[in-house]
Formats: C-alpha cells, structure tokens, sequence
C-alpha cells in the first residue's frame, strides 16, 4: 500500500482561523484527482485530569460547530513557539480549569479526522491535579469546571452526556494506563 | 450557559468536497465575532464488526489528511437521499470489507470535533458478521481489510496500532455494550 502523490497544491481558504488546500494527487493506480481539500490545521493537546481523590476535571463550554454546550475533557491548540507539547498540555489545563500538577504523562497521539483534516491530537494523562490558579478564558470561550468521580464516567458516555469522540477515546486510554 | 447568536452566515468555500461558512455570532457576553468558521460536513457512519468466532473487522487505508496508512474500523459518509443511518452503516461495512449482516445495533452519536466541524458520527455494533459480498471501493479508495481477534484490539491501541479516535471511541464502547 502506498501514498498518494502530491502533484500541485492550491490554497483554497486562507485566513488566520482556517486554512484549506486543494490537492492535485496521483494515486497509486496512477488515477489523478484534481481536487482533493484538505483542511490545514494546528496540533491539540487534550489532558485527562486526575485528582488524588479520584475525581475527574471536565469542561463545559458552547461550540458552535456543533451548535451544542458539551461536556469533554480540557484542552486546546498547541500555540506557535511553545516549548513542548506537554507546556501546552499544563497550559490548557491551567487556563481553562485553573487546575495543575506536574505529574503529566503522555498517552500518545490520535487523530480526529485523518481523511480530511491536518492535525493531531496529544493526549495526557495528569494526575494529582490541584486547583492552584485562577482560570483565563480566551475571547471565545465561557468555561463551565466539572468535577465527576472516575467512576461515573463510563456511565457518562453510555447515556450519551460525554460524545465527543476524543474525550472518550482518552478516558478509556487513561484507564487503561492506570490498571483499572 | 447559552448557545451563540449567529448575526450573519457567509459562504466562505462553496465545493462539492468542501463547504465553509464564516459566521458572524453575538457571544451571550454581548461580544461580536465576525469571523468564525466552520466547516460543513456530511454526516458518518461507523461500525464495529464482530463475526461470531470474536474477529473484528478492520480497514487498512491510506488518508490524505494524515498523509498515512491508517488502521480503522470501516466507515464512511451517509449518502444524501440514504433511507437510514443504520442503512449506510451496513452499507459501508459491505463496501469497504465485504462483510455483512442483520444484527446491526447503535452504540449513540458523537462529534470528532465540535468547535470546527458540523458534523456527527453514528456509532454502530455489527454482530455475526459474514462475509457475504466483494468489496466495492469508491474511486479514492484501496482498502485491505484487515480481521483481528477482539482480545487484541486493546493492545494495537495501546502500541498505537490504531491512532484515529472516533475506532479508539467505537471499540470501547462496542466492549461496554457487549459488556465484556
């Protein structure tokens, strides 16, 4: 199996907040497309929060692609010229939560939408996570903490009240990095 | 916590492949952004396929996003016009493996991501599946299909075998209904 070639890219959108390419590609059967979109975007951490006694940071917040308020696990955009991943990680969890710790761990990283979209996610385990801070809010955003016990969140995503697809995808991960 | 206003809708990108729309919103703080975009998207489908000697079914493919060979479970866009969601769900698993069945249940909906994009994934457990049909691939696509026993899966996940979150999401939740 191989990649697809790139044979010409055109900037299809190109604005601070959003960035699409159109592809030319060869195929490996040789069949060429002419039209491919690919959304260019940045890299996002998404930290599972841990307290020491056992309970879970959620966020919820409005998001307007999906038109709905929601309840995930924090996170953000990895901004230009930061550190490392795991700054941003510590970082998001601080400004959105107020939460912190410096036992971070990573779990590795996913993608949302590889057929379409750029980026990865990184995902975090923090554990020992204390509220040190005041939280600071981007422009956009009006962030509700959730503190949950570990142990309801399987029951959360069964009754469909956590269904972002990363926020699951962490919390088994993080279980399952934790024995449980 | 409430919803956004939306003041004002531009076409951004107007593609068959790719639709955005920049929106101009009134924040419940009062604040006015005027250029929020999202990215208009079909909704998807996603199966787990389980046959009844306890293989799932996998898809081996390349995504021009990514710009990799990804392993996940098989999915893909609910057709315009499509009967039901459940309808495309079988139908993609028949497409893109081969595979087919009657026991066909929902596992619930999620977002890959909800601050960007529009769209929804449906989630589906395929039971018993056979396989019944040959593969019939849309001009993008050359799929291996790729059949693992259920006992694995959480390890490939684990080792970053399988790294796209919506298949992470699905397998969890397929376990939790199936209650193993």
């Amino acid at each position: 199996m191989q990649k697809w070639k790139i044979l010409k890219t055109d900037v299809a959108l190109d604005n601070k907040w959003c960035t699409v390419h159109k592809d030319m590609v060869e195929l490996p059967s040789g069949k060429i497309i002419d039209d491919y979109f690919v959304s260019i975007r940045p890299d996002v951490v998404l930290v599972f929060p841990l307290t020491a006694d056992g309970k879970a940071i959620l966020v919820r917040q409005y998001k307007h692609g999906a038109k709905e308020i929601l309840l995930e696990f924090p996170g953000g955009v990895v901004d230009a010229g930061e550190d490392s991943i795991e700054t941003a990680a510590l970082r998001e969890l601080r400004e959105e939560t107020g939460y912190f710790t410096a036992e971070i761990t990573a779990l590795g990283s996913v993608y949302d939408n590889p057929t379409k979209d750029t980026n990865k996610i990184y995902f975090f385990l923090a554990r020992n996570v204390e509220k040190l801070h005041d939280t600071e809010f981007d422009v956009t955003e009006d962030i509700e903490t959730v503190e949950v016990s570990v142990s309801e969140i399987a029951g959360l995503i069964k009754e469909g009240k956590i269904k972002v697809s990363g926020s699951i995808a962490i919390y088994y991960m993080a279980m399952a990095a934790l024995n449980k």
